[in-house]
């Protein structure tokens, strides 16, 4: 019963069956019929023009946008816990030709734009140092918290004002628009986010993401790049094809709901205090005594130990409901 | 009826199965029970503990052996035709950190030991230019030679006089391999290659290639690389169950042997003047007039123009049979 | 009145007199001379064989040192306050292909063993994290503070059992010996320091830094990063000829003695509580109001607000008695 | 007796004055007196508002000026022969974050529209080959051959056509100017170059080059790119006031006119069968067996041996007429 990351998850049925869809003879790179649909199918989703190319991770479409966002002399700002600082390996630094990360504090690895108003005020405006050039926030959080369309809108005020660029890390964005009922426009380029990692693997795709452009000028440049990273699969019709068939029907919507279901019940069974921060999407990090945690772990329930005496756990859209019932009853009875 | 790229090609029945066997629940990266059993089965292929990193394409595998073995100062001596001249974007150069492809000429896109002397011998060997640190070659290559094991063996030789490290673009290793018939060791560490880019996609993976490093030296970097690249899939299982599926078998062999054997009749029913060089894997690369390359066209064949006069014609584990024999005809009735 | 900064100075007579010994026609780059002469000097200096390579920058020194000890996924430890993290511009982020920097807090810009561990203890031992790689500290600090032979030692001895190299950034190294009394070889090598940048600029040069090499393991690459960095002047000789005039008859022990001795005279204006931290070197930290700042400033002298209520005063090697004895009165008088 | 190389030259006499003229007390890197006048100098000199940086080497303004004009994805047409190709260890592919350089040939190290035009012609416009995005030539050339008004405007027409920015490396700008008679700006910006590397090193100068920048959407990433890459000197003022003195009273062309006066009498005395290249500049190539090479040296002539059969011999601002008149005679008297 593996409650320990998302990405461990499978792939959904339509996923695959859309891979077995596109598992015939066709053009290379991305010029077969499901990729040349991408760009209208999140041109729709998002209300107006958009550019969206595939790629096979997270880390890549982060690294490839931020590379976009922010020239080689210049600052990421973003929070201490973000992913792109702590499990990327560098990759927003190696993609960027040597950026640097300003990092913020703040509660669930959310910024707010105190924040990021004290980050910028403490550069010298100077040649000497690097100038902070791009905002990049994570939606939901890495720890399971959510930006509303008003706080990402707020920022991107901010970060339009302070001329930094805005990135918008999505692995979890079905999560995060599945439990606000929003558009998805209101979570982007409304609230002035220039380039987002839409992210499908862990919400049931292979292993496909997306990276939409909603400023025209990046797109050009991010074509090669992609390109120059190693990132433009030959065969990359097997990746549209599953973003394309999640997509439709809103299997993606879906299968967030189905997370994020699952990662409340776990929530409502720790209750207010054992619970570190709200349970807002599909990750639940809870307090837990070693004894406690060991006690779990016999049980047969894996997942994560997130510094001393919390926990983290994860579902996906493939939660199997028993065993979300069963780890639920077992943390109620702790 | 398409000959255009083996790119375009459908992945085979083994690596489709491998995928719904991989598609559970399990550890996310390469932790997997699949990714796990990567290296013992690259090692019995080749004769000797190796390690195996699978990527999604053969670019990242190219660069990131080529970012191991060559530093950010020094050059890569490889053919003018070469992918990773020709076809990557400056990949190489991005992996890198900006390192210099030194170019040769040769025939059928192959390097000997004297062009790769005459290459060397016209650096200066003063901290002005950057020093020749590594040696790449493909195989089959680009025009769909071979490189014998001897061959490989004398570039290795020479390779290990001159301080070059030696990689092997093998993006159709398996070509190479079916058609000569020898051992992969032959063809790689026992004749000098430090790092393999072995590829599966074009042979019949749906995305999935293997970085095989002969040198313990170069594992470590390697691992940091590919992470910081945004090439270690989270979901990675999927790629090393259907790399194993393919070796297990000889599937890699067999896809490799139609492969060859339909091109072997495409070249067969041009005939010697036709071809502009031996067909010796999957590409036959003949000589056309415009007006004999639309006369096939309008038989609903489909190619490659290769500059003026020639064209390329590529053939895949999977190409039909029927569409091969009509495509010989065509062209022995030119 | 300045005593803004130590790069503002002059260059002292011997440096003067070695670039019109230089003035004549010789061989370009580091072939002449002088160059040639370096590396046995500074091998008598630091009581063993070095290589020391010129370079017109202490940031040039810093980043091509850090490049040759952090692969580019890697992380340099360092302070939070030290110029390579505040003053360069991201320049060892440049030279190193992307390495990150792993900030440290510690009174007087210091970094002491624990500091170290609690850093590297935080980072996982993952492929998903740069890995700490090398360690730099700055002798004398930015604050103007001092480590200690033995409080490098212990620096050094931590270094070496977590596997990180050590780089010394010793812009104002002089003013360190000089204070400290001790062989140059006991704040470095001997601690365990792999490659010093060592100042000359701030204390007397035109604009002349020396690279030293003390493992044999960085020679090569770091001749070709210099040139490659454009930082390998065809009139080196000119810069070899200042560095070679400042080590003879230890002129760069008394310049930096001169600059450390007005500092004191300052700092014992000033008083322990006015008194920020302990003068050590050549720059003294005070407590000032901002009408106390003005006043300092109406009666001719000019200094850096160092954030509120503090400012950075900094002597050199040719800081006026006379103006020294006014600033100290002023101080006092306040 | 030394032709060897005009980077060997000694410096001029303003050069030395302006040294101790600035060896004073003042603000450190650009902020200092002389510094800021070098926009109004070149203004003046370039007949419209241009920015100037110093740097210490024309590497640096060379690479710098390039990684303005050529993102990482794209390439610099350039000749084979150039100085950014042949004696810069890569220093463009560094500062650019790895573009490539493609290479022309050309007699005398110099490019035509047709040569260039052919360049581009062969990279296929798609995403798979980095885009052409720069040119960059060098008047004089390595050759010592010049670029008339006329044909650098031709070639920067055609760039602006292709979509290329144009770069000119002018380490011998002085010579072609003091040649051709010609406006500065004809030879630049009325002629399409947007960025030129302006030498004063080789003409007499300590260390000391401009970089000049015509288009204004240059200017402020070039500064965060030389301070990044540890080229923003703290005594740049020494830098400002060489260049200042050798702009002033025309020294820079009075220099230039006496090294191309002693290169057009070794050219005349070789005669026109030995001569292998006019000799428009300071630099003779001249056509000479090994015995009578060596017949010259044991005269006491230094020289440059330029292949099978050929030597270069360099002429600077301060060749002894004495010894030029005795080469002449020795080369006459072969």
């Amino acid at each position: 019963m593996r409650f320990f990351s998302d990405n461990a998850a499978a792939a959904c049925p339509e996923a695959l069956a859309a891979l077995a869809e596109a598992n015939r003879l066709d053009t290379a790179y991305d010029c077969d019929r499901w990729s040349q649909r991408l760009n209208q199918a999140f041109s729709e989703l998002f209300e107006r023009d958009v550019e969206a190319l595939w790629v096979s991770t997270g880390t890549a479409a982060n690294a490839l946008a931020l590379a976009a966002l922010c020239p080689p002399y210049g600052s990421i700002v973003c929070h201490r816990d973000a992913h792109i600082q702590n499990d990327e390996c560098g990759a927003p630094e190696f993609y960027s030709g040597g950026a640097k990360l300003l990092l913020g504090e703040g509660k669930g690895a959310k910024l707010t734009p105190d924040i990021v108003e004290s980050l910028i005020a403490g550069v010298r405006d100077d040649v000497h140092q690097v100038q902070p050039a791009a905002l990049s926030i994570t939606n939901a959080t890495e720890y399971g918290c959510l930006y509303t369309a008003q706080e990402t809108a707020a920022l991107g005020e901010l970060a339009k004002a302070r001329g930094l660029r805005f990135h918008l890390d999505g692995a979890r964005f079905a999560n995060a628009v599945a439990r606000l009922g929003c558009a998805p426009a209101d979570l982007t380029w409304r609230a002035g986010v220039d380039a987002l990692s839409f992210g499908f693997t862990k919400n049931g795709a292979l292993s496909a993401e997306a990276l939409v452009l909603f400023d025209p000028a990046l797109v050009q440049e991010t074509h090669y790049r992609r390109k120059r990273a190693g990132h433009l699969l030959s065969k990359g019709r097997y990746l549209a094809a599953q973003i394309l068939a999640m997509l439709e029907g809103e299997v993606w919507l879906r299968n967030a709901r189905a997370a994020n279901e699952a990662a409340a019940r776990l929530a409502g069974a720790a209750g207010g205090e054992r619970l570190v921060l709200p349970a807002e999407a599909n990750e639940v990090f809870i307090r837990v005594t070693r004894s406690e945690a060991a006690a779990l772990r016999a049980l047969g329930f894996d997942f994560y130990d997130w510094g001393p005496g919390e926990a983290r756990l994860v579902t996906a859209w493939d939660s199997d409901p028993a065993h979300v019932d069963a780890f639920a009853a077992a943390i109620a009875g702790l």
